[in-house]
């Protein structure tokens, strides 16, 4: 197998390929506990094998022993007498996210890898493929908002310039539209200059209420929480969450828009409250939406859920809510 | 050893003492092969033995043999002659994260866990350890915007709103000093409405840019790469980093604001243009310091680094930022 084993490097980056080591140790089910036992004396002292793997002449796997049956075995036993047979394996171009899924109940601390046909090429230690999704996982707050996985804290400032730059810039044309909406409402700002100061509050308010939904959403697909057809009624709580939050805090935003405007002598306070409590209502509710969308739409079209997930999320929200209140006020405030 | 295990509900939520198993096999270490095997016979046909570990009178833990070791030992040789002496274990009252940056280069499928005193007092398996770690950094991105680790996909919507909710109000509560920055340069918005225009590009702008240096240096204080006396050249290089990508992205800001200034015949548009291609450029920079300062002084004061440190980020940058711009033009353009 070391020849298979050497190709390990031709695997899709991200798969359980890549971890492959060379089984160390493959016997004919025939072989009897005392032969295996001292096959194995000199290769034990120098690698450290966890399992024997039992496979048949063209190299399936046929079943697994531990050195734990072999100790309580009768020397003269033949391994297919103890083995643990039709042994569960992982295949090579299964992606590490994916794998971990397959064995997180198991715990085994060494896997078989399989090609198609059944055959043993390899193995992958749990605790690597541990590690790997500890390292993926840890990158997703940052894939959310365009740093790269690779991105370490002794990445050089350069290196992080450029993984980091072209998301900023992307970011900054994808805001261009906020503005054009913001821009499209300069007459009702110039009458009531109140509502500019109102622009970050919603903003914020609606960005975060978002990406808790997005945060919880990817969460759940990381673990395979989420299983086919609940998307909808994901999206569904998600709404209704964050109808209920903008609401709530929708008051506090109402009482401090009538307050700024009573305050200034502003005739329409009363409105103005209504119009800001509705839109942080409405728009949060939103924001559950394409928080709790936008990694199922990424993951749909075979992108990464998480990559850029955020800067997507606070431009949708941003439109979205910017655009109703200032769209409600130049309707029922300017005249 | 039941008893003490029992008890391993005491230690504090997060440790690896709730994580302990009882340990199922501890021999003298003048116990023989062969009998040490013939008693764990019944015992390791009814629960997974993978280690066995070597207590002195008190219990104190002196080494630890595998079954490898004993199918190629002589079965009159004492433990004592083939353990491991000295074996690596861990501490019930350390932290998971800690424990797992301690263990991550072992791979070892069991842990023993020993009190202050070198007892054993129980087990712990590798990969349990490894799937709680995948559970602590998979909820880092939902708590750097107040969700909680408990929240799953099938948490309640009543449920989650009571963990989700109290935030969102503590956001809004911060907003409103954004709010107030804004609300003081009322004046000045008045003459110039374009200003309000570009609010939420520069607040959205930094606070991508600081969310990308808060990811990294959680990311590098989750696997330990951040060393003590690091914090400060981690702050300086996300201050550069950010000042880089705010001059770069200011210069494309810049631009827009000159075209549509001059478009509306604004005759201060190049002063303006100027303005927000600096306050990007100082603000993101500003944005690096408080994305990699805010999770270290959230550790330092006893606190999760993660928790709400989105939210801080935001309203902190949010300040800055708008306060530098709207001043500036405050200053220069409006007279």
């Amino acid at each position: 197998t070391g020849e298979q084993w050497l190709s390990s490097r031709n695997w899709p980056e991200g798969s359980v390929g890549r971890l492959m080591e060379q089984a160390p140790a493959a016997f004919s089910g025939e072989a009897r506990v005392a032969t295996v036992l001292e096959e194995l004396r000199p290769v034990a002292s120098r690698s450290l094998v966890t399992y024997v793997f039992v496979v048949d002449d063209s190299h399936h796997l046929t079943g697994v022993v531990t050195f734990r049956e072999m100790v309580f075995a009768d020397p003269d036993q033949r391994l297919e007498e103890i083995m643990v047979p039709h042994p569960f394996s992982l295949q090579p171009e299964t992606d590490v996210v994916v794998a971990m899924r397959e064995v997180v109940r198991r715990h085994y601390p060494v896997y078989p890898v399989c090609d198609a046909d059944g055959r043993l090429i390899g193995v992958v230690r749990g605790s690597v493929l541990f590690e790997e999704q500890a390292f993926e996982i840890s990158a997703q707050a940052g894939s959310m908002v365009g740093v790269e996985k690779e991105e370490r804290l002794s990445t050089s400032w350069g290196r992080s310039l450029r993984f980091r730059h072209p998301w900023l810039q992307l970011n900054l044309l994808a805001t261009f539209i906020t503005a054009a909406v913001v821009s499209a409402f300069q007459g009702t700002i110039n009458q009531v200059v109140l509502l500019a100061v109102f622009l970050p509050v919603l903003s914020d308010q609606c960005n975060n209420t978002g990406c808790q939904a997005l945060a919880v959403t990817l969460r759940g697909m990381t673990f395979g929480d989420l299983k086919p057809g609940q998307g909808w009624r994901l999206i569904a709580k998600e709404a209704w969450l964050g109808m209920l939050n903008g609401s709530m805090t929708g008051v506090l935003g109402g009482l401090a828009m009538y307050a700024l405007a009573a305050h200034q002598g502003n005739p329409d306070a009363l409105t103005l409250a209504f119009i800001t409590w509705l839109a942080m209502a409405a728009s949060c509710g939103i924001a559950g939406i394409v928080g709790a969308g936008v990694p199922q739409v990424l993951r749909q079209i075979g992108a990464d859920p998480a990559t850029a997930s955020s800067i997507f999320l606070t431009k949708a929200t941003d439109i979205v809510s910017l655009a109703m209140f200032l769209g409600l006020a130049a309707w029922l405030v300017v005249r």
